[in-house]
């Protein structure tokens, strides 16, 4: 029995499918609660379309201040195609990115993982996939999506002209290869840092700050550079001659969903996104699943809940430091994949098909 | 025997493999002028690292003055290790980018084909990519490419900013999405439009724009619209969904590389990159492998010259109407892949394995 103090949570299941993956969340912290004496502290809000819905908006200030408050963030997911056409400040989305710039969560942890069981789930060859285990960290509170000045204006003409600005200074590029680093040195201690130097000058900074660091504070890690055209090549054709991989908000965004295609089970893949220690060794962190609000197969009890109950496994790990029942969990997803069970996600042959529920219930047993 | 008028082609071979390739593309010519009646007008000039050997910068004037006075720039590669340290302003990159400024040079024409022969040379499973047929149209004059502000500038406490600036302008996204359009015609009748819509306001104006050409110009073909880290997991878990993608430069610089990687063989595919049509009727035109310079295996006699060669068949058959030598061509390369020939990069079981030259003398024969 863990006898630590009441953890506060927030829940923010969002969009599509992520209502219906938390539900599976749920029952698992009914499960600790009952069986482990653990107790939680929990608070839900809406964000994204369902939050437009019903407050105008996609993510109100009060829930950036519950966000503060807790001991951990558990997310869903935004997007609803229904929002489509609300304007630029009225998108789903807007929820997850001012939650990242609100709390300052500027890194974001995403492995990419193949499951020995669901090597048949990529379509990448077993042989170049197999053991497959990378983790990308992405600066998520700086370049071009949230540099300044941005927008679109209108030419004298009448044409238009849009403009985004991409920025990185010193500081926010250091503070994120250290999270890099610092993983590396727990895992196969090689770091390769991506941008493009040959084209952009903000590329060219980074890779300048990371290589500075690097000689500092970091010489027993491994350090290459790779320009990001030529990493989307190499995720695929080679992909395991990756361990960390760090790089900015925008190729990072396209970098760690390629990265996560490679393992061809999506359904399977959480996040993190942390942000600063604070004086009392407190980190806001926010924990998702990599996959997106997938309207098209919502409310039809197919999903997949593992992401998001990896995700739960994830906080319990890093931000409750809750170790034991952070492995409870993932070696009973482990089980549940042993014995056969899969989302319509991640079927194959002689396995057994089952719902979200089905699976949900599978991993509390 | 054609009847053509002589034509002014500049060759520019580069830096790595560049040279060696475009040796092999030297013999098909001298074969076509001797059995074919053509005459070329060939000029040769140093760009990127050789050039900045011989003349301390990646491109000199004269080379554009050169590049515009030709029908057709055959260009090979540029990049080179020893000039990794030279600084942002002589880069051997630039030869490329400053040519394609220059000539105004803004569709990039990058087809990700899986020859049927060499499907078994992909990373992804042959049921994945068999009979895969992309074209991607990439703009190569605007987006953060070229951008201003820009640049890499020093804070008060003396860390640094590095900036750069995406901008598209309507005229800017309406005629790169013009030629996406014209080609889809002539192909599967799909284009889809890719952007990050949802975080960059360049990218909100991008979809727009091509929203409102297609419904005033384009009815009959297809339009979808993609973001771009979608569009990155789509390409690895089934790419034939697509026919033709039309995006940014950044984008398309990811997102093309990630598609040529798909085929398995990079030695193996051609590029175009197309300005405006003038009042004469003609177009600035240049043609280069997608592949790199290779610094790795150059100088040995293995690189595989065919996306040399089918770059010179597409500029034989878009700059120079010359539609049978293009053929010639083409089906001399499938002739010898046919045979079983292959240079080490698509090399497999039970297969001949040839050097640059050898692949080269086998194609003209
Ligand atoms: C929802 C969207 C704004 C977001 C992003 O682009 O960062 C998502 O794609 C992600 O990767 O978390
Ligand atoms: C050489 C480099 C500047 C170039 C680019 O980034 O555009 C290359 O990667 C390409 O795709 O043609």
């Amino acid at each position: 029995m863990s006898s630590q103090p009441t953890k506060k949570l927030l829940i923010l299941p969002g969009d599509g499918i992520g209502p219906e993956v938390m539900q599976e969340v749920r029952h698992i912290i009914s499960w600790l609660e009952a069986n482990r004496g653990l107790s939680f502290d929990i608070s839900e809000d809406l964000v994204g379309g369902a939050s437009l819905a019903q407050y105008g908006e996609p993510l109100r200030d009060e829930v950036v201040e519950k966000a503060r408050a807790a001991d951990a963030v558990l997310f869903g997911s935004v997007g609803d195609p229904r929002w489509n056409h609300v304007g630029f400040d009225k998108r789903p989305e807007l929820a997850i990115l001012k939650l990242r710039q609100e709390l300052a969560l500027f890194a974001n942890l995403r492995p990419a993982k193949v499951f020995d069981a669901l090597v048949d789930a990529s379509t990448l060859k077993p042989d170049v996939v197999r053991g497959l285990d990378i983790m990308i960290v992405r600066e998520t509170v700086g370049g071009i999506y949230f540099g300044n000045p941005r927008g679109i204006e209108t030419l004298p003409d009448g044409s238009k002209r849009g403009i985004n600005t991409e920025v990185y200074t010193t500081a926010e590029i250091e503070r994120v290869a250290r999270v890099a680093f610092d993983l590396a040195r727990k895992r196969s201690n090689r770091v390769c840092s991506v941008e493009k130097c040959n084209v952009m000058e903000s590329g060219l900074l980074w890779k300048e700050v990371v290589t500075d660091l690097h000689a500092r504070e970091y010489r027993d890690v491994e350090l290459s550079h790779m320009l990001a055209d030529n990493c989307a090549m190499q995720l695929v054709r080679n992909p395991r001659q990756f361990d960390v991989l760090v790089t900015g908000n925008l190729f990072g965004d396209l970098l760690s969903d390629l990265a996560s295609m490679l393992t061809g089970s999506l359904g399977m893949l959480p996040s993190a996104t942390l942000g600063a220690v604070d004086n009392e060794g407190r980190c806001p962190a926010l924990y998702e699943p990599i996959h997106g609000s997938a309207p098209d197969i919502a409310g039809q009890g197919i999903a997949n809940p593992i992401a998001q109950i990896l995700s739960f496994a994830m906080l319990l790990r890093y931000s409750l430091n809750m170790q034991a029942e952070a492995v409870l969990v993932e070696d009973a997803v482990s089980a549940v994949l042993a014995k056969g069970l899969r989302t319509a996600d991640i079927m194959s042959d002689g396995k057994t098909r089952v719902s979200t529920s089905e699976m949900g219930a599978a991993i509390v047993n």
